[in-house]
């Protein structure tokens, strides 16, 4: 992010915020107050737009008319960069006056419960009387549709992704470790423009592949593994989520019929998609298809929102109440994991759209045996 | 981490939530509560010890004599290599169901409202009528004193990352950017084994490191420039965090005055902490030395511990109670920023002793003009 965009960012944080007010009439303001690192709330970096800064511990009041930041000393510079209102304090004492002061006049002040921790709470509570207000669910729908702005900072991330993924059948060798195959992905797309990997890089070797949360280790790729790599790339502040799987050197009946089934279940899925389809519907649609034949392999939701975090708010899955609206993206990631086996995930990133949904991701998917 | 090893694992999370109940004795148990990624308590992986899955969702109930988790589907596979009790649930209502019925028989639950989102706070609330006690300070208090894995898995993070740093002026070039050079330092750490960078490696030409939270981006190294570098690796969950601060081409006097100086400052605080030290002072006798040659320009506390955050819970800092004790690990990075010309840091992790300290880092920290 260059200099010249920061007063276009500054145009997008205040229609970002309206986005949010537009959900909640019931607050006179909302204040978001970050915790320590990793329990920083992603909602301020979506109302501030800053690209640069961690912000531990700092705060921003969010009025329907305006913004303010209340940055520690150490963040200052990184704040003034957003063109907005900047407090800055030397520690939390100094912020808690602040903070007492600025909102003495309110009587309602919007959360956000589900990013703030309990403590930045009590923190809260102890400098004001007004009445704290979860408004979670209003930021979490505005979050969810995302603007141009942000459409094109998560394009950029799926476009490095998809270049990425595409190279993994020439880095592969025999006897190379998990953890080596995830340093050399996370290189190629730090290479190609991202700040750096959007969450840790999973690569899954042989039986492993039927973990879905499998960390990488020094597991060695052997004849005839599954290997299946799940990764995104981070673009300023904008995630990117894939997954590709592969069958190393030769595959088996078995592992062909798995990968194919995975595929076909994401082609339906892609299909059913649109603006106005129920996000529960899409799911049990796809896990039918897959319990078929591979009864109850298929052990976690179909999608979820991506954003500025990678898991960003809503999932398609069969407890969700969520309805696919244009300008949501989502990732569609149907899998079958057998212990003890391997597993099959292929997962793309998709804009959705009033017609379907446009792939944000073009990494070839076709099986590949490397 | 093998598979031989669990069974110690699980030896020391027995040993570290012992710890965590010598700090507290008012609750009958205490349970932790995940939110979505990022807001997942860093203290459900010190009291389980288990190093793979992201555990979005899951829960802990710890007791004095034992510990169960409750696993989504999804963390099942990654739930039981801790061999301890794990219950699988496959939704948030399952999940809130088996916690009702597993708390029913508690009047006090411990929480750790530091790293818990006030939205989990109140699901918490709704399946129990327990009286919910914050019981952060004595998670806190136990997870500062290091035991020998923790120990044993900060130097070799640290290890790792003090070869990264060595390689340092072999790999910067004239023209190359930020993000360029964060690229190749990230390849290294990982290439070295560690399973990922511990926090967004931080890279700054020029200008750019008088701001201590800049974000690596597209600046190009010139001659005559600062570059600072601040990074960690992490290894089996375990963050190290350094700082090295290089000049490009040559260097004028007033940058190598600058250098010398935090250098030397550097020096004041590693001879004078030691366990029983308060962090305070150690702080403020490095800051009296800045402050006499470069007033205020000395912007942040002098370090922080790091475990399996890189904020990990206490800071050595102007307004900080913490009285060092022997088996912490704390960064000490004190450093001087001049807004629009530049700035130098310089960063190691080190273990308390009863002697002094242990220095953990060991990268080259003499002045290079490179």
């Amino acid at each position: 992010m260059q200099n010249k965009d920061y007063k276009q960012l500054h145009v997008y944080a205040y229609m970002r915020s309206n986005r949010i007010f537009k959900h909640t009439s019931d607050v006179d303001a909302i204040v978001l107050l970050n915790g320590t690192e990793p329990h920083v709330d992603m909602s301020f970096f979506y109302v501030t737009g800053l690209t640069s800064g961690l912000f531990e511990g700092c705060a921003a009041i969010i009025r329907p008319d305006n913004m303010e930041i209340m940055a520690s000393t150490l963040e200052e510079e990184s704040a003034r960069k957003g063109e907005m209102e900047v407090t800055v304090f030397s520690n939390k004492k100094e912020r808690d006056a602040l903070l007492k002061e600025k909102l003495a006049s309110l009587d309602t002040i919007g959360i956000n419960a589900d990013e703030m921790t309990y403590s930045s709470y009590l923190s809260l509570q102890n400098v004001t009387d007004a009445k704290l207000i979860d408004v979670s669910q209003a930021i979490k729908k505005a979050r969810l549709i995302k603007d141009i702005s942000e459409i094109e900072r998560t394009r950029k991330a799926c476009s490095i992704i998809s270049q990425v993924a595409d190279e993994i059948p020439d880095l592969v060798t025999e006897s190379m470790t998990e953890l080596e195959l995830a340093a050399e992905l996370v290189y190629s797309m730090q290479k190609k423009g991202a700040s750096g990997p959007a969450f840790s890089t999973l690569v899954c070797f042989g039986k492993n592949a039927s973990e879905p949360h499998h960390s990488s280790g020094t597991t060695p790729l052997r004849h005839g593994d599954f290997i299946l790599v799940d990764m995104g790339a981070l673009f300023e502040r904008y995630v990117s989520d894939i997954t590709r799987t592969y069958i190393f050197g030769k595959a088996d009946e078995k592992q062909i019929d798995i990968y194919e089934t995975v595929l076909e279940s994401q082609r339906i899925g892609l299909k059913t998609m649109k603006d106005g389809m129920s996000g529960k519907d899409v799911h049990i649609k796809v896990k039918n298809f897959l319990d078929q034949k591979y009864k109850d392999r298929f052990i976690h939701g179909l999608g979820h929102s991506i954003g500025l975090s990678v898991h960003d708010g809503e999932r398609m899955s069969e407890d969700s109440p969520l309805v696919l609206k244009e300008g949501m993206i989502f990732t569609v990631e149907p899998g079958l994991y057998i212990p003890g086996y391997g597993g099959v995930r292929i997962e793309d990133d998709v804009l959705i759209t009033t017609e379907g949904v446009e792939i944000l991701t073009h990494a070839n998917k076709e099986l590949q045996i490397i």
